[in-house]
C-alpha cells in the first residue's frame, strides 16, 4: 500500500559554493502515477557526495545544474514497487539518479544498473560498489597507472573514494600515503584501510610529513581536494608522475575562481601529467569494476565505512556536513 | 691552423629570471689540448633558446644549473678539426652541448649526434632538425595526440618549436590556430607556416579571438608560454583535451613562484589532461624524428625561419632578446 504523498527535497535557492540546509526545502508532493513504460522505485538509501555541490552551482560544470524548484539530483538505491515497464519487475533492486525523494518514477533513464549482489547490503551500490568504488577503480588504474613499488599519495584518504583508492593501490604493490583531516581519520587510514602512513593535514606540517613519508618521492597523487594540499604534494612529485584530479573538495567556491601556484613548471620539469577523471567515461565498463570490487569485498580485502543518517529530513544539511569534514565513511540517508 | 686562444662566454653572475647581457662575460681562454679519447670541435653555430634561462637560474629545474665562471651551456653545431677519438674523424659534423665558445673539446659526452644531412645547412641541426623540431614532433604527436579534424592551438606559434608544431598538426589534418605577439608574427603564422588562423595576443582580445577562431573548441593546446595566454586557452578546451606543456616563456621569473587561476576544475570538468614534455625522454628515438623532419624539409612541406646573429659578442644579450620577443625564427649565433 503506497502512501498518499511523496516526500521530496527541492532546490529552493541557488547557492554560491557549498549548498547549506537553507538552500533546500522538504515538501509533500502527490504520489505519482505510472504511464505505460514507467516504473516506481521506493528509495531505500539516498547518496550524499561532494560532487553534488557542482550540480547545484550555476558555474560551468560537467552536467547541467539542478533547476530551482526541482527535486535535488542524487543517486539513490531502492526497490521497484510497481511497474508498467517490461524490463523492470516488482522486487528488482536498482541504483540510479532517482533524486532526494521517497519514491521516484522512471522510464529507465537515469537508472545506472540493477543491483544483482543480493548477498551484499543494498547500500553498497551507492558506495564501494557504486560510483565511489568504480571511480577509485578506474581513475587509479587507468589514469594513475600505478606500478608496484611506486608511492601513491591520496587526499581525503579516509573518504569513500580515497579509502578504496588506498586499498587498491596497496593491493597493486604500492607504498600508500593518505592525507586526511584530524587524528580519527588518519587512524582510520592506517588501521582500517591499510595505508603505510597517514598525514593529518590539520595538525601536521604537510611539507615535512610528505618528505618523511615519501622518501622516494610521489609517483601517483590521487587528488580529491585541490587547494593547499595539492600545492604541497606537487612539490614532491617524481619524474613522470601522474596526478589524478578526481575532486576539488577543499575549494569552497569557484566564484570568484581561486588562484594558486602555477603547476605548469612542475609538470614541465618532471614531464609529469595532471588529468581529470569523470566516471561517466567508463560507463561501458561499470560492471567489470563492480564485479571485481564485490569480489574484494566478499573476501575481506576491500574494506569500507558507511555513515548513515536516518530520514529524509537529514538531507538538506548533508552536503554541507561533508564539506565541514564531519563525516566518517560514505554518507548515506536511510529511508527504509 | 688553430688560433692561440679560444673565445668563450662565461656565466658571471646568477640572474633571477631572464639572463641579461650583464650576467655574462666574453673571455679569451688558452686553446685546449687533446688527451687520448678526445676531439676538438670548431663551432659554426651556437644555439639560443628559451630553456637556457632555466639552465642559469638557481631554482629547481630539469638540469643542474651552469656554475658561475663556467662556459655557458648551449647546443652548438660544428666540425671536428682534430681528433684523438676513434669514433670521430676530422671533417665530421656534430651537434651537441658544446657551449658558447669557438672551440670545444669533447670525449663524446654531450654530443647528441653526427649531422649526416650534408645536403642541408648545418644550422638546421640546431633548429628544425634539432631539439626544436624533434620536440615539436614528439610532444605534439605523443603527448598532444591530435586526430584529424581536431583544433590545435599553439602559443609562440611563429617560434622555432611552434612553427613546426603548427605545420605538423596541419599535415595531420587538424585545424591550426596560432597565438603570437604582433602583426608581423601573426602574418608569418598564416603566410609562412600555414596556420588556419593566427591571434595577436598583444593587440586582440584573446578570449574573443579564441571563441571566433575555435568554433568547435580546443582539442589540443600546445603551450610554450604559460601565463595569461594559457589561462585564456584553458577556458576553451573540449572534453578529453590534451594540453602539452613544452615551455613557460611568458613567465619572467619563478622566484617568487607565480600564481594563476587554478586548473584543476577545468581538467576535472573536461576530463582533460595537462602534461609536461621533456625531449630527453625521446633521446632513443631522435633519429626517427630527424629523418622524418628532414624529408619534409626537402620536399618543402616543413618550412622554417632562422634569425642569425653574427659573432660570439652577440651571445650575452641573445637570451634576453628572445624574451623581449624581438626575434623571428630560430635564433642562432654564427661563428664561421
Amino acid at each position: 500500500m503506497l502512501p498518499a504523498t511523496n516526500t521530496q527535497v527541492l532546490l529552493k535557492t541557488r547557492p554560491h559554493g557549498v549548498p547549506q540546509a537553507e538552500h533546500f526545502e522538504v515538501v509533500q508532493a502527490p504520489m505519482p502515477t505510472l504511464a505505460a513504460g514507467e516504473f516506481l522505485v521506493r528509495n531505500h538509501f539516498l547518496s550524499v557526495e561532494p560532487a553534488m555541490r557542482g550540480w547545484v552551482n550555476a558555474a560551468a560544470n560537467y552536467a547541467d545544474p539542478v533547476p530551482l524548484g526541482g527535486v535535488m539530483r542524487s543517486f539513490a538505491a531502492g526497490e521497484v514497487v510497481a511497474s508498467r515497464h517490461p524490463g523492470y519487475a516488482e522486487g528488482d533492486r536498482v541504483m540510479g539518479l532517482l533524486g532526494w525523494q521517497h519514491y521516484a518514477v522512471s522510464d529507465g533513464t537515469g537508472i545506472r544498473r540493477k543491483v544483482l549482489e543480493r548477498d551484499l547490503p543494498l547500500s553498497l551500490s551507492l558506495g564501494v560498489l557504486g560510483i565511489n568504488g568504480v571511480t577509485a577503480y578506474f581513475a587509479l588504474r587507468e589514469v594513475g597507472e600505478p606500478k608496484a613499488g611506486e608511492t601513491v599519495v591520496v587526499s581525503t584518504a579516509a573518504g569513500s573514494v580515497g579509502s578504496a583508492v588506498g586499498q587498491i593501490a596497496r593491493a597493486m604493490g604500492c607504498r600508500t600515503v593518505g592525507i586526511a583531516g584530524g587524528p580519527v581519520k588518519t587512524a582510520l587510514c592506517v588501521e582500517a584501510f591499510g595505508y603505510d602512513a597517514a598525514i593529518d593535514y590539520k595538525n601536521e606540517d604537510l611539507a615535512a610529513a610528505l618528505a618523511r613519508h615519501c622518501p622516494q618521492g610521489v609517483d601517483v597523487y590521487y587528488d580529491n581536494t585541490s587547494g593547499p594540499i595539492t600545492d604541497a604534494v606537487v612539490q614532491h612529485i617524481n619524474r613522470k608522475a601522474r596526478i589524478v584530479i578526481c575532486g576539488t573538495a577543499s575549494v569552497a567556491s569557484w566564484e570568484p575562481w581561486p588562484t594558486g601556484p602555477r603547476v605548469e613548471r612542475h609538470l614541465l620539469n618532471k614531464a609529469a601529467r595532471m588529468q581529470g577523471f569523470l566516471v561517466w567515461d567508463y560507463e561501458h565498463r561499470y560492471e567489470e569494476a563492480v564485479a571485481q570490487l564485490a569480489a574484494w569485498v566478499r573476501d575481506g580485502s576491500l574494506r569500507y565505512r558507511e555513515e548513515i543518517l536516518d530520514g529524509i529530513e537529514a538531507a538538506p544539511d548533508a552536503i554541507a556536513g561533508l564539506y565541514r569534514g564531519d563525516n566518517l565513511g560514505k554518507r548515506l540517508i536511510r529511508l527504509v
